[in-house]
């Protein structure tokens, strides 16, 4: 087929079934139109991926739609927005009826649970490779900033760490064992916490997806806050599959694995209660506290070390 | 450099330099915000361009910088928009500081010229693959569609078509004539119609940029107006270096050429006069009309012969 009837057989039902009023003009124009609620700002985020990059050769293209979608929202979580919609670019190499099936398929299941109507984008012939545009809104001047961060506030991280990261090892695992399967759906499955962002919105004084590793991504928070922080590290929560499967790798992986698109977030002690209370029952966990010293501490009971980030770095690998 | 010094040390200087208050965050944080004018609506379009697909392997860095967000940019234009802001996804197989400064040039002196901010993106390694994202603003309901040509309506063109397309011919000629540096000029230097899609706003009835070119894009209103068209052959505008350089392909060049991003757009016929006036001199010229009766036909003056798009499709080369 070519491009154009590729584009409205594949991705004009996606547009249809994800579609919201916010969303004025779709796909199909020189470009889309969205309608902003009055007194809010615009929240946005591109991401790319590429393939042998950010996802395996020859990935399962119903786990990759969900998987870019989800990345991509996951930023929308960690600024506080509301979800309204988002635009694709997809670069192909050809053009396969039954991988873009499957792949619509997956991004049409992500697009509804996310409440992401899929506005515009663009299909091209190429190296296989995808870029996101999320756009949310938030009231105006409360969008959730990584600058915030005040010296005693408190640091949370939402759900379990390091379970994205060890699914790497499971991958290529032709029966895996319950816990391996645990571990293999936060990877190819991962859920934006974009109702916890809405919640955080207003109450956290600084917020960051998990994305390239707890530790590189509250780095992000002190550098652009100017503080320091202290970690326990009998508190970074690790799941049971974790534990079970990498026990003694389980602390590296919760500390520096990416993938899991969890929020670290930082929030005055006093508001600690009220936003557990309000979030779902064991969501929320606190990790440590920001201090006024730079650097990043991690703290045993016994000592505290410092920490550095191991964490992914798309250009730095080789230099 | 890694990909944090990179994003600091190339792009961050091009954000600042383009900074315009609508972007009230700009580049580093989960995502960047816009503020948009009371009463006003989002445009917004998403372009990927692919190395060896729509710009040459070894392609000028300067030029490529400038070439893609005038791509993007053109649709702006075509919808009559205010331009704000973009983000760009750049895919790169390595960082090279000299290929990314001169990148980053030319993409400062388009970003500059067209006054769009640049309000974020993302920076992955892989095959050399660009996804430009604009944002522009317009009153509530004045985007110019696709889909408001009418019967009688005049259509009418920006600018010289076809010599972005000829200028193919010459991208490897070491000494380049007169005429083929215009042309060259052309295809490396798009200048996207964005003054003339904000005049066009509440005057044209249609609009689309010329990207696949005249007969595919024209094509694209027609078939979103549910209208056919008459072109006169004599009327469509070609350039002294397109003529002199290409005089026996010259039209086929004009009206199947793509790169031109030039605006085609259909108006009534008693508005054109105050809209000639309006537009620089000589920049518009009317090509033909609308018709009731489907289908695009073109008069030599002596009688109309049907004419069919051999514009570029990126997936229908091969199939």
């Amino acid at each position: 087929m070519n491009e154009f009837e590729l584009i409205r057989q594949v991705f004009m039902p996606v547009a249809v079934a994800t579609a919201n009023p916010a969303v004025r003009l779709g796909p199909g124009d020189d470009g889309a139109i969205q309608r902003l609620p009055p007194g809010s700002e615009l929240v946005f985020s591109l991401d790319t991926l590429v393939e042998g990059v950010h996802f395996p050769a020859d990935y399962s293209p119903r786990f990759l739609g969900w998987r870019g979608l989800a990345v991509a929202a996951s930023d929308l979580a960690a600024m506080g927005a509301d979800p309204v919609c988002f635009t694709l670019g997809l670069t192909l190499p050809y053009s396969d009826d039954k991988w873009l099936k499957a792949f619509a398929q997956g991004l049409s299941d992500a697009a509804k649970q996310f409440g992401l109507a899929l506005a515009g984008g663009d299909t091209t012939r190429g190296p296989l490779t995808l870029s996101f545009q999320v756009h949310g809104t938030v009231p105006a001047g409360t969008a959730i900033l990584r600058s915030g961060a005040h010296t005693g506030d408190l640091i949370g991280v939402s759900g379990m760490l390091g379970d994205a990261c060890a699914a790497l090892r499971w991958l290529d695992e032709p029966s895996p064992s319950h816990h391996a399967r645990t571990l293999l759906g936060r990877y190819h499955h991962p859920e934006p916490k974009l109702t916890l962002g809405q919640l955080l919105r207003g109450t956290a004084s600084a917020a960051v997806d998990i994305s390239d590793g707890l530790v590189a991504d509250l780095g992000h928070i002190l550098a652009a806050s100017g503080v320091g922080a202290r970690l326990i590290e009998a508190a970074i929560p690790r799941s049971a599959a974790l534990m079970a499967l990498h026990g003694e790798e389980s602390l590296a992986m919760a500390l520096n694995g990416g993938d899991d698109y969890e929020i670290c977030f930082t929030v005055a002690p006093d508001r600690w209660s009220s936003l557990e209370a309000a979030a779902n029952r064991g969501e929320l966990t606190v990790i440590g506290e920001v201090t006024a010293e730079p650097g990043l501490w991690l703290s045993d009971g016994h000592q505290d070390r410092p920490v550095h980030s191991t964490g992914y770095d798309h250009f730095g690998a080789d230099e």
